[in-house]
């Protein structure tokens, strides 16, 4: 019982008329009188004809599709901007092909090559940052791009969207140091990402507005998807190195924190505080309560493709976006005190 | 500095070249000689030349895209699912477009409708089931697609990898059972929805073989994306209906129970066990122990694709596919016996 894909042929034949008629009714043409029209119209819906925006995309330039390129689509975090990408992509009559890095390069490079080659109109990339090559080469083939969570701080002719990870770093520390801890290690991300950089210099200013000194051995860098973050809190934990809190890059590492923490037999927040970045729990109910680091995922995955949706429609406008979204503190009882 | 998408042309004209001589070298006709099939190869990598999949696809009837359409791939269930069709497909030098039907019918009518606009090779769906019409219509259009997770027990020709939901039911349930919990409160999904219907008969079957009655109070139905679950065991545990446990129709479900529970002041597992369904903590190190029933996500996953790539490439073979993956009981604290 399956059938094939119907064309303006059948419809043409179903109705008796030309495929030139059938053709311009289905684009509301006025040379065609409003009944047949919409005879036409009624017929091709009947039949299930759906038409074939391939062809159309090579007349128009245009395939009303763009690529969201993210690191891993099954981190709760991606998985979220992703979602409100198609959804708001919807809206624009945009369709979303999605393609992960697994945060490498050769990786993001094939993924940059397959999106230029399905002829996107625009990507939405969450760069894996090994170097700029990659963006540049979306660059030269003049496909419109923004950046999504991460930038290059010498590419001023890259356009993103990111959030304020320097001010987040600084409210999870200064939080931290409020509740009387001292020694806070910092599970951060790899330091050829943006926003674990800016997250580390909003940490190190906490402390030194405290005076506070900064531990070269409590600033940590972890793989992204690696489990990295498990084994340096299961290390340090064990030599005691005197760490009594966490600020953790992202909802990911600190859900391992505590998993971690809780397998040695600590508690949380009794014996160590732990705070995250992302706050995934704003979408999900999870049956615990950890404090975390809002950067407004919504926002920056509407105002990300707003940008690229400017670019593509205004391609000589020649504006930067240059967008920091803020970020906020979202406390709850992961880091509850004690005092 | 934005540059423009690089064509045959320039490359004809950077190594002086015919565009029909540089076509065929870049495609690694033979009767380029190798010298120079090598030296435009070069010229063409060093220039960032991509070529046009769209035009090769209108020639082979091909594009190489595959539509993976789900209810909301901000769920870790399909955003795992997702990640793993995206891997397997990227090993066959396929691209996947993402939809979400939100589990509406007509935002799944939208999303069918793209993907065949889109001239996708197919369709991997988990169907909203609403009623079988919008799959219907992928059939009629001659687009092979396989369902994901669901089925539609009266329709025989369409394809599709489930898990033993039947046998999950069970297990779940038996295993509530066996700790002593006769008052079950089943939190489960929208009854058009395969997979709640088989969990659900699993369900009753486990309380049959134990002579348990079946209290029709305890059996809910609740929405996918909504909050249902929550007001379901916010009232119900209010209104003290007498369960000891809950068996929730998915891990996100099971979420919101205990969030709701421990916000009323119960504990978990000490006041009520909860089990929930779909094991995303598999993949995720959650700081808390939630028991589930695996599904297999990643083997569904890959062998929905590869089933749908079968298709693609014997169209007329007229295989059936109705595959069945096994579920097992995952045990850990939230229905640890305190007997």
């Amino acid at each position: 019982m399956d059938g094939k894909k119907i064309t303006l042929k059948d419809i043409a034949q179903a109705t008796g008329l030309s495929v030139n008629t059938v053709s311009r009714a289905l684009k509301d043409k006025e040379d065609i009188a409003e009944a047949t029209r919409k005879m036409i119209q009624g017929v091709a819906k009947e039949m299930g004809y759906v038409g074939n925006s391939l062809a159309g995309s090579l007349r128009s330039g245009l395939t009303r599709t763009i690529a969201v390129i993210v690191g891993d689509v099954a981190n709760p975090h991606f998985a979220i901007m992703v979602k409100d990408i198609e959804k708001a992509a919807r809206k624009h009559n945009y369709t979303i092909i999605v393609l992960n890095t697994e945060e490498d390069n050769e990786l993001e490079e094939r993924a940059i090559y397959t999106a230029i080659g399905k002829n996107v109109d625009g990507i939405i990339i969450c760069p894996a940052q090994h170097s700029p090559d990659n963006i540049r080469f979306i660059q030269r083939n003049g496909v419109p791009f923004v950046l999504l969570g991460r930038r290059f701080e010498g590419e001023t002719d890259f356009d993103y969207v990111i959030s304020d990870d320097f001010n987040g770093g600084y409210l999870a520390t200064r939080h931290l140091l409020e509740n009387g801890h001292e020694k806070i290690l910092l599970l951060n991300g790899p330091s050829r990402i943006s926003s674990a950089r800016e997250r580390l210099a909003g940490y190190k200013h906490a402390l030194k507005e405290r005076g506070i000194p900064v531990v070269s051995k409590l600033i940590t860098e972890n793989g992204v998807l690696t489990g990295d973050a498990r084994k340096t809190v299961k290390d340090l934990a064990a030599e005691d190195a005197g760490f009594t809190a966490i600020f953790a890059f992202n909802d990911v590492f600190a859900w391992e924190a505590i998993y971690m923490l809780r397998k040695m037999g600590h508690r949380v927040p009794e014996d160590y505080a732990v705070i995250g970045f992302d706050n995934i729990q704003s979408r999900n109910f999870f049956p615990f309560s950890l404090s975390s680091i809002s950067n407004s995922k919504s926002k920056m995955s509407r105002r990300a493709l707003d940008i690229l949706l400017n670019k593509i429609n205004n391609p000589k406008s020649g504006n930067r976006y240059h967008e920091t979204v803020e970020t906020r503190l979202i406390l709850r009882e992961s880091t509850r005190s004690h005092a």
